[in-house]
């Protein structure tokens, strides 16, 4: 491998994948560097739900063919309370939908799709260390195409390896060691600048579980009781995802195959569909969580996707989130390359308003929908009290509809 | 007075002096006890903002003509997110406006109208004790026309005096003791029934000022900024109200005018709007706390207003809540008077799911507009993310508008 790129990615998920296919599009070249093999990046089953400006962009940039073809397309979501129902048309309240396409057969589609570009993507290789990224702004980088940028990492036969670029993008997932680079010294809270990692815990996580069985139905349910939240989505004919809320500090053990029915049933059941059974074949519990680093860069280095950002899954923004960054962080490259390093310099300001709205989002939808455990009676009462404005009033559905198909993607000439 | 009226009233509030001139529209009869004095009453500002369901009920019940002439219309509310102003256009988005007409100038109206109709309002007579309501469901109630309930009194001369009633109505404001015989033993915390009183509380409270000065424009402006919520006001062309965020310990010796002007002109001004300054004549700690009481009823005695319900006055409910009660409780009244329980026994199920709404509805205002003291920087950037989500959407400003105008209020034939 040559020793200079422009620019160097950590990881092969939907942000990094994204951002080396985006550069490409545009003459930039890049190295994408992925720990993990290309079998486990292609087989890990996590999002599912792709916006509207998520889909754009795939077909836009030409990667969009299978899904197109095989994506299941939601026009409309459930939402159940305590069993009574109310569809949330998508379609017939903001013109959009979205689509249900697993994140692996994204990413499988992206992975050959830069192959067979001739992009380099380092499977089983790790990065250890970056340094040279510099804490200037970036407007006052000076970009000589043989950027002082050191990225160390050791290869699949476990040699060490390093490469030189003018810019590097960690997109390597909620875990980062390389956001500590931009948010400074601490990663926790944020400094009187407002610079710094803003969190938030949840009092639940999810119980997720994959079954063969056939689907309850084609459009998802949101479904919350007093017992808790449910929620009925779907992997294909055959395979159905449900989750159920629990405590954050269940294990798999605690969650028996019957008390999972049980639970699907109470919370997700109603008068006239019963949640649809069959062999659990998976058992796992996700945390939720909400975290956002600001500002998310700091002279060469710039954050992309859950490295910056986490929601808790319930508004289904995590993936389109991340490309959503790269839609602006690779425009904002190429113009840096070539001289023009404003929009590299506005990065942050430009993506945390719909990084921020999303969060809001997914905050709204998990607070909403779940029942908190310390919650008292006023709140349990109040959080129902919400739901039924917002189903009952078309106002309320469209605002929740807008907001889960998401908003279109910026677009930017390069 | 006579020995005994089918409905007895505590409290010559909106609630209780609307009830009375229902019940007389209906040709039923009752008395109402108050307190205080008639210009007590009648000189106490209070609430202002009425929605359209109470202007309609005031009109259609011939209590509506000076409202009609006097009052302000408002077809629209500003929102200042740090001095940026978004305009809510009541109207334009729901078709309704909401009327700024002050709550004693409604009391001078319908005390006058009660007492032109020859109806029975005792000032200065406190009700000490009440019993005799009974256990029981309403529907197994015996309602003999000489009813068993017993109103035990002090007249304004310091004479005790006792009245039966087949109904007694406690619409005897937020501390009324009466709702005990409803709540059960306990006022406080819910039983495992979902009666009892169900509250929360707020890390904030108002300070409120009355400021002699001009109009600063003619709708209101709710203004939310990192050192706190203002409401800017208007009682009439020359006298102003303006409300601060303040912590809810604080007194009126906190507040000297200038602190007063300078919180005001931070939080409130924008570029091109400086809030009117002018001299302050009145200052005042408003309280911030939400509560319900479940149910409103028990045997003969009903709750009705605040004696049930307490909202933070953010979405400026509380009034046209307590006229909502009754809305429901006179037609209700009336036709168990004649024999026809039934709408009487469902009188707390009726009213209680549009008390909760508007719980949620001001709970959801104060929420987002106000700073919370202890908000962590995630919670602030969230807030201020979902002020950008709702008002930058036509459905999210619609949405807000049609909780802010209220719904329609029920009509029963009796
Ligand atoms: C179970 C589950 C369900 C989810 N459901 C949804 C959903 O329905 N909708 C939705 O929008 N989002 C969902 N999400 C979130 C979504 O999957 C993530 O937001 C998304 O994967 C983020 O993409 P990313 O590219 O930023 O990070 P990742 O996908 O995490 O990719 C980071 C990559 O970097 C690699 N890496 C890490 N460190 C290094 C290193 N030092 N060197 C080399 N490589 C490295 C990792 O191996 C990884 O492949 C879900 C997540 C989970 C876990
Ligand atoms: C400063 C302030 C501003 C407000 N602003 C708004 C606003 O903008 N919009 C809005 O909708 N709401 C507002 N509210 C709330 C609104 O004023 C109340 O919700 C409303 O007054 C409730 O009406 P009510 O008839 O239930 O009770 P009240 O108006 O409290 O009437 C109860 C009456 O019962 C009398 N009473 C009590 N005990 C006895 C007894 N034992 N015997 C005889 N009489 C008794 C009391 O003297 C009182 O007159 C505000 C409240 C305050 C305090």
């Amino acid at each position: 491998m040559s020793e200079y790129v422009p620019v160097a990615i950590i990881g092969a998920g939907p942000a990094g994948l994204t951002l080396s296919h985006l550069l490409h599009q545009h003459g930039v070249e890049s190295v994408v560097f992925e720990s993990r093999s290309r079998e486990d990046v292609e087989t890990t089953v996590r999002a599912g739900i792709l916006e509207q400006g998520t889909l754009d962009l795939m077909r836009r940039t030409g990667v969009g063919e299978r899904m197109e073809r095989e994506a299941d397309i939601d026009e409309g979501i459930e939402i159940s309370v305590q069993g009574e129902r109310t569809r949330i048309d998508l379609t017939g309240l903001t013109g959009h939908t979205v689509a249900v396409y697993p994140q692996h057969e994204y990413l499988i589609d992206l992975v050959a799709r830069r192959l067979a570009d001739g992009g380099t993507v380092l499977f089983d290789t790790t990065v250890d260390a970056v340094s040279g990224t510099g804490g200037a702004d970036v407007t006052d980088t000076d970009v000589t195409g043989s950027g002082p940028a050191v990225v160390d990492y050791t290869d699949a036969a476990g040699r060490p390896g390093r490469v030189r670029a003018d810019f590097v993008v960690a997109a390597d997932g909620s875990r980062s060691p390389y956001r500590g680079l931009v948010a400074g010294a601490g990663t926790d809270g944020a400094g009187a600048d407002g610079a710094g990692r803003h969190r938030h815990e949840y009092p639940y996580a999810w119980f997720g579980v994959l079954v063969n069985a056939p689907k309850t139905q084609k459009e998802l349910i949101y479904a919350t009781h007093p017992e808790g939240f449910a929620l009925i989505s779907t992997r294909s004919d055959t395979v159905q995802r449900y989750y159920l809320q629990c405590d954050p500090s269940d294990t798999v053990e605690d969650w028996s195959d019957d008390r999972i029915w049980e639970a699907l049933h109470t919370r997700a059941d109603s008068p006239d569909l019963r949640i649809a059974e069959g062999e659990i074949f998976d058992k796992a519990v996700l945390r939720f969580r909400s975290a956002v680093t600001e500002p998310m860069q700091r002279g060469r280095l710039f954050l992309a996707g859950d490295a910056a950002h986490t929601v808790p899954p319930t508004g289904a923004k995590g993936m389109n989130l991340a490309i959503a960054d790269v839609a602006v962080l690779a425009p904002a490259l190429v113009r840096a390359l070539r001289g023009r390093p404003g929009l590299l310099a506005d990065y942050s300001s430009i993506v945390l308003p719909r990084i921020w709205r999303a969060q809001h989002f997914s905050w709204w939808m998990s607070s909403m929908l779940h029942q908190a455990p310390e919650a008292t009676t006023f709140e349990s009462r109040r959080r129902l009290a919400e739901l039924s404005s917002v189903l009952s009033s078309e106002a309320g559905r469209r605002y929740l509809a807008e907001q889960y198909v998401g908003r279109d993607l910026p677009e930017f000439e390069v």
